[in-house]
């Protein structure tokens, strides 16, 4: 903002430009960060666009793919001096727009003009309207529209000379609303003003805002529990991948796990000699952060799995997290990127007490960071050598910003497809900025909010707050790391509930399975987090075939997100009102109004609830006393529902949740078969 | 921002740069405009700050009056990584802050070395924090602080090295608390972050906060129907003004009335011989902006009335209308300072149909726009020469926002003193932008709202909204333009609680007198709004010694406002819950919290209402149970109010409000009286 602060000085300036900008939306922090969205999307932006005194204002949004000619398109009034106009991205990569507006004297004039009644006043303020028609037509970059154009202001002129001329007979000349309409489409910019700023979009696909999300240990992957699990065994897990409906299978670091200071089963200080170790103790001599660990399989093996994988529509995401075990290939050949303790020592990670000794974190503030940044850019940009289109980026918050916003745009300027999702469980500032400087999603405090009063303050926050035009969230209910109280001690009912709200609740959402699925719940220790016997610090295997697994149900979750639009976006979120405090029921609709999902949900894990819900029928397009219809996605059930109040009971030892499509008016004949 | 959607140049930024700071408040429009305070205040300052990692992150406050050294105090932490700190502003004119922000490499080792339990790691790490104690030593710009933490580092040091030191030793002299606020005196800024913007802040006089408005025809300030009233008239008008409290009496335009298409009577058309015209249409073949109506006097005059209201510690304000009549001298020197018509004949003002021959605006799109915004200023510039410190400005949503800043700031530069009223009844942006550019206080919409949901919704908009930071309102239940239906049709208890509203709601109000203490409500038309035989086209003569004059009872508003200072600021405002649709209650407390007034108001002027009122006790400081009085600063009424709700009965016909000071505590021994 070049000219803030500054009384323009007269010398320079040009104090005819009388024309104003504020309040140019949406912004993240003035434009100094992207708006996000994907392909296909309108990026719909709104002004307050005004001048002094009573003369005609016009404004147009300005738009461009990075690199390209700017294109435009005229602004429309709302109320109160804000304007709006839209634009469709439709490449992936970097757009930006800006808002252009300018006092019109055709306008202005035209506007009077249809006011004026004295026939000298009429006379008189028609032959200015001729000079300005004749101005537009020397401005026409189409000689049509300069032909017209001049023979109108001719038309006008020569009747405003004559002294013959009615007031009706000027009037309907210079009123001529077509003939106008082509005038102003050559307006006088000489004293225009341009937003000074630039306002960027980052464009990703649609998976950056749509995507479900499956975790997996590749080292578990053998059916076979004597032997580590490899590429090989995960092609055979992706058609159960796929049957549950998740189109992201992510794994845990797949490199070279560190020897020195391995960590033993349930976060033991000794490894025994079989013990795996954990994969985010990443390096080994044999490698580091773009090597792949032996038992898994080699480069090629790890490049047909990406490819069988993307035939079925599933992208393979890796995590990245940049830290090194003691004996990763860096400690030695670049010490100056770590920390040194006075003892000469490297430091390791730790949050006193606590001791990460299998650790080490770069130092962000090494004199050779350049050198670090490049280092690490290359590992994703090997990995987006190897196909890979999706990171999961472990702790980002431990490294610096800037890092992050250089990192993610120049692995985004090689190849535009990849998706970045955070993995920061931390403090909201911190989140968010690193959701501003580009990464595609976040995780969130979902894990943690179970009541009703909890889900609804955060997925309003999240999806009316300002984080909505940068923070996507990606929801998860379970992770290797966190085994939630909830799920500890609420049984099936609650592991049903809280996979059927993320995956409503939020476009995007990811569960650490088999672990979800298959119900694990024990945890190391009371009051703790941690898994018991975590596939962090081990193999294990998982019976996939148990009669009490959810996978059926998560399809099922899936298979109503792919259906319905309303689903696969974070916006058109609302909570609904039900007077039970253990029950939760919201409405999505798509951005078009044409889908709409109803969902409730028994938060109770022991009772069965019920309650009265409310839909806002006027938001839903329903008439009074019209019936509807809500077709619940997960039973298949059908409800015949009319008026705002109706009647919903859950148990949760069946179905906690009802997931309904709404079918509000007759689309095809045969859906008369739904009130039968 | 010149880091806008740039992805740092890893050749050229310092990417060891960790700390972010975001959300700098108070900030109007990102910094592009300042803020408003007046002397003596205090801009209470937050930001976000923070940085990745777990690592301690310190920050200041930095200011400084324009060309100026820059100071700075350390921030204090809030939650959520907010930060704030305060400075007071003590000097006229513009100020400017940033803050600055870095990771603080000893509050992150003091930090971690207070949780550290082991042994050998609590040695380590007190090495570590004795090299760091030993830079802060360096870093030390006193010889004092240098010595005191060379010793503290030496000690720390040889116990560090010394195998025979116990833990708890190594403990004490490490977390030393003493030392450590000296060692953070000195930190190590090589890291720091300044946000690359400074935020202006306008210092006005207190009566750009806190003022009351008298204005009043100088042509009618004789007691003598048959001559012109002049400025010795005037000056025996000032203990009238003075006695009703008011502190700024402000004139209509002084300037000679232009002769060509006078206005007469009720603004009709053609003007008698004898008619004076409207003050507004400025300009005569004697003189235009800069000169005086020979009716009312000499600049000398002037200038003694100027220096006898000072006196009285009142300004005289002057309206600034910058439009010409057709006879002004600008009109033949500057004819490119206005629009011609395709006649050649120069637009007068209008708005299609109305017409008003008898001004031309200036073009603000005039190629000569740099000698035009030069003469303008030059106007102000005259008048300040003459002693004046007070501006109303007319109409100025019809002229350049530009030109406004520009002028605004000219004239601050040469006499900060000068407060600038904007007189503009238009569109909400447009307001809001005049006060951005610089007017220190402006109209509003007060004077048509009158209901309790209108008053609730439009004063906390104003006292809580954006516009807190620079849209001070100044509020008028009539002007000699306006006339609203409400007095008109609600006799004298409307005058009284409409003046009272203006007087109590917000800390600056006018009224145009003595219309307004007179109680003339005769409208020129039904329906309409204008004055019937208006002063703004003749002279009119006041008889101010009537019996039903509100001289009186404007005095004791005037006077409570003068010593409460709860009502001399537009924060503190909250309205007060109180059940009956015809009554508003609000309170309003001083910054201090010292003062409390509550006032309650009749809005039926025909029935006694009444109501239970209901106080936030708490935010009060009154103790459940408390008695609490309320002195009425209206009527020397006393009540003894106890618990959240309280009756109240108000009979339009005596007194339509009760204005009372809130008296929690006894204060002083003689307070007994008022429980008597």
């Amino acid at each position: 903002m070049s000219v803030r602060n500054e009384v323009h000085p007269i010398a320079l300036s040009d104090g005819r430009i009388r024309v104003v900008i504020e309040n140019l939306q949406p912004a993240v922090d003035g434009g100094r960060f992207p708006i996000k969205r994907v392909t296909g999307d309108e990026v719909v932006v709104e002004a307050d666009c005004f001048a002094d005194g009573h003369d005609v204002v016009a404004c147009s949004l300005k738009w461009r793919f990075a690199g390209s000619d700017w294109k435009s398109v005229p602004m429309e009034p709302l109320v109160n001096d804000r304007w709006r106009a839209g634009f469709v991205v439709d490449a992936l990569g970097s757009w930006e727009y800006t808002v252009c507006a300018w006092v019109d004297p055709f306008q202005s004039w035209r506007h009077d003009f249809a006011r004026r009644i004295d026939a000298d006043d009429v006379r008189v303020a028609a032959a200015s309207g001729a000079s300005l028609i004749a101005a537009c037509a020397d401005r026409a970059d189409s000689a049509l529209d300069a032909d017209l154009l001049r023979a109108w202001a001719r038309e006008l002129a020569q009747l405003a000379q004559d002294a013959a001329t009615g007031v009706d007979a000027l009037k309907r000349v210079g009123n001529d609303a077509a003939r106008a309409a082509v005038a102003c489409r050559h307006p006088d910019l000489r004293h225009a003003f341009t937003h000074p700023q630039t306002f960027p979009v980052t464009v990703e696909r649609e998976r950056a805002r749509f995507s479900a999300w499956y975790e997996f240990f590749p080292r578990s992957a053998s059916d076979d529990a004597g032997r580590h699990g490899n590429f090989a065994d995960c092609e055979a897990w992706l058609p159960y991948v796929k049957q549950m409906g998740f189109d992201v299978l992510y794994f845990p670091p797949i490199h070279p796990v560190g020897r020195s200071r391995r960590k033993g089963r349930n976060n033991s200080l000794e490894a025994k000699a079989d013990d795996a170790g954990s994969p985010w103790a990443i390096g080994a001599a044999e490698g580091g952060h773009t090597a792949i660990l032996a038992e898994l399989g080699t480069a090629a093996d790890f490049r047909r799995l990406v490819k069988r994988a993307n035939e079925l529509d599933i992208d393979i995401a890796l995590d990245i997290a940049f830290q090194c075990a003691p004996d990763h290939p860096w400690v030695l050949e670049h010490p100056d990127w770590f920390k040194k303790r006075a003892d000469g020592s490297i430091q390791y990670a730790e949050n006193p007490p606590k001791k990460y000794q299998d650790i080490y974190p770069f130092d962000f503030e090494s004199a050779d960071w350049r050198a670090m940044w490049l280092a690490l850019a290359g590992v994703f940009e090997h990995w987006v050598g190897e196909g890979v289109r999706v990171f999961r980026v472990d702790n980002p918050h431990t490294k610096a910003y800037a890092f992050w916003e250089w990192v993610i745009a120049r692995v985004r300027a090689l190849q535009p497809e990849v998706v970045f999702l955070s993995e920061a469980f931390t403090r909201p500032r911190v989140m968010h900025r690193l959701a501003k400087v580009g990464f595609s999603q976040s995780y969130t405090y979902y894990t943690w909010r179970n009541t009703k009063q909890e889900i609804t303050a955060y997925f309003t926050e999240l999806t009316q707050g300002p984080g909505r035009e940068y923070f996507r969230p990606n929801v998860w209910p379970n992770t290797p790391d966190i085994l939630p109280a909830a799920l500890q001690y609420g049984g099936r009912p609650v592991f049903m509930a809280r996979v059927a709200m993320a995956a409503t609740l939020a476009a995007s959402y990811g569960i650490y399975g088999p672990a979800y699925e298959l119900l694990e719940s024990q945890a190391l220790r009371a009051g703790g987090e941690e898994y018991l016997d975590s596939e962090k610090f081990e193999r294990r295997v998982w019976d996939r075939t148990r009669a009490d697994s959810l996978a059926g149900f998560i399809a099922v979750l899936n298979h109503a997100r792919r259906t319905n639009p309303a689903l696969q976006s974070d916006a058109g979120l609302r909570f609904l009102s039900i007077d039970n405090e253990q029950m939760l029921a919201y409405a999505k609709t798509s951005a078009d109004g044409a889908n709409t999902v109803v969902c409730v949900v028994n938060l109770d894990p022991h009772h069965t609830q019920s309650g009265w819900v409310e839909l806002e029928q006027d938001a839903l397009g329903i008439q009074p006393g019209q019936v509807y219809q809500l077709h619940d996605l997960v039973t298949g059930s059908h409800f015949l529902w009319h008026g705002a109040r109706n009647f919903v009971s859950l148990d949760p030892h069946t179905t906690p949740v009802h997931v309904m499509e709404l079918r509000s008016r007759l689309k095809r004949e045969n859906d008369f078969d739904y009130f039968l």
